[in-house]
């Protein structure tokens, strides 16, 4: 580990997916400075994967006017089970990663202290330290993206589990006979309201004739549509990709009123790229089909919200965890 | 609340629920001396079930050769939502009841200090201090009888949420199409895989002219059908019954499953009269069906074991609770 001087100040937070590379540089206040963003290329391998990494993390350091011997400490999400206390990405199942030791290899790059926990969890540490200034108790969180992650504050603080990979909510349930999942069952959660689960049904509609605004903005083969696109093709009447995202946000609803019977939070917030793209098409009908599923006389009081934080909530938990681990 | 003598050394355990109350009286070392047992006779209103608490308190004492002056402290459990501090019950749907002060009534009849909390909270505390020798830091505890309650232990301590409401994983929707449950919705856990879900599914296979070795046990109208009538028609090579139990228990795996993906605990018990009853029909599918649905690389030590307590769960919890609340 690197020597820090006593004006290394700043804090950098990383968000790393199987898709992109979020960096961002941090005040002790956790106001961002300036940012940056690659794409991963996994496919290339962990060494080249680290490499980009650190690249990001320089790319996102200089945006700040700032250099790394101003920065005191690291904090990266990483995808997947992650050993918190060494550092290790035990399994990471998008990228192929199996006992990766991360904060080894990027300190070795940098010459700053790494730290490393779940992606979902550092999103959750974000939303937790940095939105929700009432500071709940017991909150639940829940990122829908390519894929769905979950991240739970109990008793005030990060809940990890046993083997840290606690809040897999992704793959809990909810519809015994549903769609396949890429974890191998039927009916996850992941399957019913990702992005990835959303994006497939469009296409394979598409395929079988359907009509939607998308092909004519994207083309037949929808090869570049976002999430921002539903929102578009929404809001310019699209009836068919309305009905789609509404019933992935009656999953959400349903996954909501789940998580509220099993923990009796006092705060759920919907983060992630899904809900930053459509928090006003889908709030609604997740709150209310949520509070259908609430067993009645139980958790009257909770609040079910959507995070501003949107796609920085990653990189806000990474500057707070760096910040906690060097203070 | 009466005074106590240092010679109280005794402590009582009330399980009670919608059809029965058991009492147990314990000592100092959770030895279980003398137990009673009468009907809840819910109907009869909130004062009436409180004078038949206190007579199946006072049974089990006399039953242990005790006198009430003996005991230091009772400890109960109630089936809904209760403030464990002002022992209120704030809702038990099963009951009928809204706000009744169960603590200050009890105490009126009987002298003896009383603590309340909820029924499954309190079978997985004796479960937790009775049974689970290696105090696992992480602990889900399912209790399958009429209902399906759960009672999780988080930290090394009894988790119960903002409202003191958790643990209502009987209420987590695994089959959104699936049977109506009694709170309203579709395909929760309990409409699943309870004891009353089993029965109706076969009482009315019966009535559509499914033929059953129960009917040959117990008359056409099976009025008297039990837990463990199931056990010995499976036993007798009842091919039915056997598939009714099967899918049952194949949805506790699914439950059990999407718990250790949110949860990742060391240990998951499953309790209450129906795995009392059929444990050995049973366990073995929920432990295979779990694994299938625990995300692949996680979790993998994860013990999924039967609760021995049986029935005794919630007295020993009981128990548990006053010595801790009367140390």
């Amino acid at each position: 580990m690197a020597e820090q001087s006593s004006k290394s100040e700043y804090l950098v937070g990383v968000d790393f997916g199987g898709t992109k590379i979020l960096a961002g540089v941090f005040d002790n206040s956790l106001e961002c400075l300036g940012n940056a963003k690659i794409s991963t290329k996994a496919q290339r391998g962990s060494d080249s994967v680290i490499e980009r990494i650190a690249r990001c993390v320089q790319d996102a350091v200089d945006e700040a006017d700032l250099s790394l011997k101003q920065v005191r400490g690291i904090g990266l999400g990483a995808p997947g089970a992650v050993d918190a206390e060494t550092g290790m990405v035990i399994f990471a199942p998008n990228l192929e990663w199996h006992d990766v030791p991360l904060k080894k290899e990027l300190e070795k790059h940098l010459g700053v202290p790494v730290f490393v926990d779940n992606d979902c969890n550092i999103a959750m540490l974000g939303v937790y330290v940095a939105e929700l200034k009432s500071k709940p108790g017991t909150a639940v969180g829940i990122f829908v993206g390519t894929g769905i992650g979950g991240g739970l504050v109990l008793n005030g603080e990060l809940y990890r589990g046993v083997t840290h990979t606690a809040g897999e909510i992704g793959h809990m349930i909810l519809d015994v006979d549903g769609p396949k999942c890429k974890c191998g069952n039927k009916g996850c959660f992941e399957a019913l309201a990702s992005r990835t689960a959303i994006f497939q049904q469009i296409k394979s509609a598409v395929k079988d004739g359907q009509k939607t605004i998308l092909t004519e903005m994207l083309g037949d083969d929808l090869e570049d549509l976002r999430s921002g696109d539903l929102r578009k093709a929404i809001r310019r009447g699209d009836k068919f990709v309305d009905h789609v995202v509404e019933e992935a946000a009656e999953y959400m609803g349903i996954a909501v009123g789940n998580l509220v019977n099993i923990l009796n939070p006092e705060v759920v917030v919907l983060g992630g790229g899904v809900i930053e793209a459509l928090a006003d098409e889908v709030m609604g009908i997740v709150v209310e089909v949520a509070r259908e599923y609430i067993l009645s006389g139980t958790s009257k009081n909770v609040e079910i919200i959507p995070s501003k934080l949107g796609d920085n909530a990653g990189i806000t938990g990474g500057a707070v965890l760096a910040k906690r681990a060097t203070k």
